[in-house]
């Protein structure tokens, strides 16, 4: 990858500071708290050398090699601030691009603020959002899918989610629009040839309807139809990514004692992952997020709202329904006690978008009711059993089906909302361009979609991008990154 | 300092694992959240080799160099894990003397977690709590009273907190309390000799009564007494010390209206540091943690009791006493427009602990209350007028009288209660020993006081000290340390 040129950038304005610049920054890289360490980062140009005025060796670190760890002491105005072990990296050889450090100081909240301040008082500025990894983008360190996965990386919620983002990490996402792109530059390319000759052909006295005969045959079709292809694979990608990334909810509704809380309970108990019980504001119910088979699931036990007691019982029941409208799946449980009731059939009749589970099978072997058939899973909070059929329920019922089968997982996907977006528009041109090759329309009308196709993927991986787009995109990032 | 023996120490089983293994570890050693990186400290016989197995670059990083920084990624089973910087540590130039890695991946909650997982399968195990820094003390890497400073660092609520402990770090405590020691065991040898000489005369049948008398006079006394005035500075030290680590409580105190919330919030708003509102669990008061010239402070506002509505009036009263009991300074507000009133005056006999603040000034300045002499503070929560003057107040009667003077910083301070029990151990010892002087008791019974007060100082560094007291110790630092 080439350096993108550092004319274009750097237009916007970020609390004083303009992304774009070289100057020396620093932040945070990671959360301050009662830990061992902190780590802060710092980049730019004249990096080392500023740094070394705040430190007690700093001929030591103005001459450490890249890639080299110093050990010494943060000082400030004469006074020691911290012990830190100072990584040197030198530009190319760094995250940014450019003249880097690790600092590695003590954890906390006060050592690392003091290294902070210091570093300001030297000569560094407070790095904006995102702001190494838009100066590793700018020296062409990462290309933008690669920057973006940085940042799913951090938020990934479940190991499935790490594992996808390390792999959009290592290029897989780049190469496969990189490649798509070579492949619709050559039908492109073919096109825009036959234009020029056939405006040759013009200038020399052809006649007119020869030369459109030969525009209106769009060259490489097939390799055109095969990039349709991969576009629409990569776009069906994205329906399971987004839902390793934002994860569903998944509410469980029921009769009073039927056994909310304790299928809640059972599920979180059995997840070894990111569980972080948040009762409801208002605590009428509880929610947490649990990890099902890489989906991070946001379960949440209505219990408190149809259980309550009569008085409240009203604003209850609203509540319940609002929250079962805006679940992603609704997971019903039936009393195995009580058997299924006029008020389970009521319920079941509303049916999409849910799974019906018959709990305490443990005392009460399910009873299949006539109404629906075998759809209805078997289990008890009790004793566990059934607990895996559940989860394979509320799998099947979360992912779509994509062009590989359903459950099929996609080796290439698309990792946000604005490559999806990119994507979107690269396979509206190009479809637009083969309906109109298809009626043997000119091909300079034809050639403009081709280009526009191009341009959007080009725009995934920020070959073609603005400044805006860019700035918007990194603001997003957190501060250290 | 030399390595400690290796065969004393180890024998604590803590959740399976020992400490004073030389088995390698690892552990998070930053707080595992939504940042740039997460760094994964590993320590131990065989640490890089160990590493090298999961990571892409195994020659390279075995052949690594101390103190050099490897880039590449984190496998297991053929699954690229993550992208990290490995700095490699080589024994025993590293934290803990041993061959050490840290490992700088990508933050957030899966990908730290997917890595130790990685380490774990080839081989790590997760460190116990402040296992690190213990087998730093063990190869005589620290000694204990920087071990403590490490803990007393991270822990350190404002910057004066931070400087106090690095000063630690430093060794400044170790090398006072060594000195004195030296000096001490100078004292303790002269004594021990007249013990052996006395002896030689009675075995040569000398008369027992000129024996006794050369053994009733210690000598270097001069120094004995020098050695207890340093500890005794030591021993004060900790009184300003605890106050800078664990912070006092001010409560805000007055009648209805006399603005007790809004001095709370002007000091809030005044303060750049280490303010985080914590609503009283019953949501009568708020507290929130301030730094008033480096000393945490835990500000209570009562205005949700005393103001709350009547019926809640006599529970509200209640729990206002007993908050003001537990205060370490109540600080008592006078509505400046209502002047001094029968309540106040009730208020202000109680006296002790207490400041007293007249305040809006800016409408109605301040009138002296005859029974009280000018020791009433003039604010306005409105202006912020005398705040520099209340902090002042708060500063002197929070701050205890030192050999040094109010306010004196003594240059040496005592981190924690454990060097401070042992210092006292010191003290006492030692004058038990002289007051035996003064009688002019015989040496053999004054030796073992001096040789005792030797001991405790040799237990503060850690030269002297036993299995038990050391796990206890470690076990109270956080894991990754």
């Amino acid at each position: 990858m080439c350096k993108k040129s550092d004319a274009n950038y750097g237009s916007a304005i970020y609390g004083g500071a303009v992304y774009g610049e070289e100057s020396p920054i620093a932040a945070f890289a990671t959360v301050p708290g009662n830990s061992a360490l902190s780590v802060i980062r710092c980049s730019g140009k004249g990096a080392i050398e500023t740094a070394a005025s705040i430190f007690s060796a700093p001929e030591k670190l103005k001459n450490a090699q890249g890639n080299t760890v110093i050990h010494g002491w943060i000082v400030n105005a004469g006074e020691k601030i911290d012990e830190a072990l100072v990584s040197v990296f030198r530009a190319p050889k760094s995250y940014t691009g450019e003249d880097s450090l690790d600092i590695s100081c003590h954890g906390g909240s006060a050592a690392g603020k003091a290294v902070i301040d210091a570093l300001k008082s030297s000569g560094f500025r407070g790095a904006l959002p995102g702001e190494f990894t838009f100066r590793a983008f700018m020296n062409g360190k990462l290309d933008l899918t690669r920057c973006e996965s940085v940042m799913e990386l951090v938020s990934a919620k479940t190991d499935t989610g790490r594992s996808h983002a390390v792999t959009r990490l290592s290029g897989s996402l780049y190469s496969e629009v990189d490649e798509i792109k070579k492949l619709l530059v050559s039908v492109l390319s073919g096109a825009e040839i036959y234009l020029d000759y056939s405006e040759d052909e013009i200038s020399a006295g052809f006649d007119a309807g020869a030369s459109d005969e030969i525009a209106g045959r769009l060259p490489n079709k097939e390799t055109a139809l095969k990039v349709l292809a991969r576009l629409k694979k990569l776009q069906a990608s994205w329906r399971i990514e987004r839902i390793y990334q934002e994860g569903v909810s998944v509410v469980i509704a029921g009769r009073p004692n039927a056994g909310k809380s304790s299928i809640f309970n059972l599920i979180l108990k059995e997840d070894r992952s990111i569980v972080t019980e948040i009762p409801g504001t208002t605590r009428d119910w509880i929610e947490a997020w649990v990890n099902i088979e890489g989906i991070p699931v946001r379960l949440v036990d209505t219990a408190g709202l149809r259980d309550s007691g009569d008085s409240v019982e009203k604003i209850g029941v609203e509540r319940s329904l609002k929250i079962l409208q805006e679940a992603d799946i609704v997971l019903y449980l039936i009393d195995g006690e009580q058997g299924v009731t006029a008020e389970d059939i009521e319920f079941m009749k509303r049916g999409e978008r849910c799974i019906f589970a018959w709990n305490k099978t443990d005392i009460s072997p399910v009873i299949q009711p006539p109404e629906f058939a075998d759809n209805i899973i078997s289990v008890s909070a009790r004793t566990g059993e059934g607990l895996n059929d559940l989860y394979a329920a509320i799998i099947s019922a979360v992912k779509p089906e994509t062009p590989e089968g359903i459950f099929g997982e996609p080796a290439v996907s698309i990792g946000t909302v604005r490559q999806k977006n990119l994507v979107d528009d690269a396979c509206r041109a190009l479809e637009e361009a083969l309906t109109l090759a298809e009626k043997e329309e000119p091909l300079d009308i034809i050639a403009p979609l081709l280009r526009e196709a191009v341009n959007a993927l080009g725009e995934i991986t920020g070959e073609v991008s603005t400044a805006d787009i860019l700035e918007e995109m990194f603001s997003r990032f957190c501060v250290g990154k």
